[in-house]
């Protein structure tokens, strides 16, 4: 049940297709330093976790758009990281990329990621031609414009933000992305899914907003307590952090009420119950009380 | 015979589908003034040129190809001209993409463009769906990494730059994905197509370090000499601009020779012959008697 190392093999496979001879080589590494070591890698784990509820647990079309989608979430954080926008000096526990490169490398390790994330998906089709377009379709809706993680950081270009919007867009598109293509990879329709993930999308940018308030620096790999000292709309600042954490325990509750029914129904549920745990460990909750 | 209209006709599509409400204004402003108006469209005309001559003058997958091709040659001009590289002022005439918007929307519109580019192929597969792995492929690997423009420009990066790497990933790998994808959106194999895009692609290159040489800065809508100005390499530079003139002239002639037997060579032999005019008319080359 364990999908990490597919997902890590997947992502393998994507990124040594780059190092082939003839590429530059510190665009090679920068390629590399900016999707290993990961995080989480908690949207390419939904979509292999839907594909397989759906009845496919081991599509190889399923694996690549889990990998595609994760490519892009790591392309979206080395431009997100980059001087003009955060200015980044830290991202997972050691430099970013333009501190570790410099800026012109960060930029081009993001656009090879893009590139790649379709390409992989392209070479990855095999038994299953007649998926890819929709699949395909499904992954840069939520990666472009109007609607997707690009779209989210250009709401950061404007004097007003609609933020229901920035954080669809922003945060919910790549987990909407991740239920759906999942279940389209595995030849099922991907509507109904597509809620499971934006429910899901949501708790996770709850979670988010909670542990930049109770997490340690050290726990987050990154700075905490970003929001406030950037003056960001935050969850925890309107409710409070007990009010918050009740409300992701209810947006949980809703993620497995809009699991549709499917082969693996009850698998999924444990699945998710168990992520909201890591998402939001008890050690955490605890210290709002 | 004139694919022009039909370019411009799946870029505007291609465009607006991005400009949906939901979309941050400026970034779908950003996203459009990058595309329109264009510049000569060489690529995606080679792409439909290819396919017609293969068999299908109409074929929905060769426009969206065309699109796809001509949309990343757009992404990748605006994240040259970024700061952290050329920091070019203007482009196409006008101001460069940074300085109409600003840095940040540079960069986004470039990752947007680059998406779209891959996007918009998955939703024109259409009737042949088959086709669709084969012709993403050969768009992805002529853009990323390690053999596409994105590498090219990562050549930048280093110490050393193999010149004929650079050139060949930089100028040539949009060319020859523009007749490998028009062959394969037909249904052909792209093999034999490539060597033609190739080889068009060194003699568009030839052109246009001709055209930095002996066309005013008027003529060429951005400043001219900036091959002697930077140090870059130059074709003039080694055999002088008469002999690069003739070197071009062989150059066609070895591009005419290469297209396979197909039901449309001769007509396509002929556009070639006009395009190769095109790029160096017969007034800019009697300036280097």
């Amino acid at each position: 049940m364990d999908t990490m190392p597919r997902i890590e093999q997947a992502l393998a496979g994507a990124v040594a297709s780059c190092e082939a001879p003839g590429c530059p080589p510190r665009l090679a590494a920068a390629i590399r330093y900016a999707v290993f070591p990961g995080g989480a890698r908690v949207r390419p784990r939904l979509c292999l976790a839907v594909a397989a509820a759906c009845g496919e647990p081991d599509s190889p079309l399923a694996d690549a758009a889990a990998a595609a989608i994760e490519l892009l979430h790591c392309a979206s954080l080395a431009h997100d990281d980059l001087p003009c926008f955060d200015d980044a000096a830290t991202r997972r526990s050691r430099p970013s990329l333009h501190r570790a490169f410099d800026e012109r490398l960060a930029v081009l390790a993001g656009d090879a990621l893009i590139v790649l994330a379709f390409q992989h998906l392209g070479r990855c089709a095999g038994s299953v031609p007649e998926r890819l377009g929709a699949v395909l379709a499904e992954i840069g809706r939520a990666a472009g414009a109007p609607h997707g993680i690009i779209a989210g950081q250009g709401w950061e270009c404007e004097a007003t933000v609609p933020l229901a919007d920035y954080q669809r867009a922003k945060t919910g598109a790549l987990f909407v992305a991740a239920a759906g293509a999942g279940a389209l990879a595995a030849g099922v329709d991907g509507t109904a899914w597509r809620s499971v993930g934006e429910r899901l999308g949501e708790a996770y940018q709850v979670a988010d907003d909670i542990r930049d308030v109770l997490a340690t620096t050290e726990e987050m790999g990154k700075p905490n307590g970003r929001d406030a000292a950037l003056g960001r709309p935050s969850i925890v600042a309107e409710l409070g952090a007990a009010g918050a954490i009740r409300h992701f325990d209810r947006l949980v509750g809703a993620v497995l009420d809009s699991i549709p029914a499917c082969p693996g129904a009850a698998a999924l549920r444990s699945l998710m119950l168990l992520e909201a745990r890591r998402l939001l460990p008890d050690k955490l909750t605890r210290r709002a009380a």
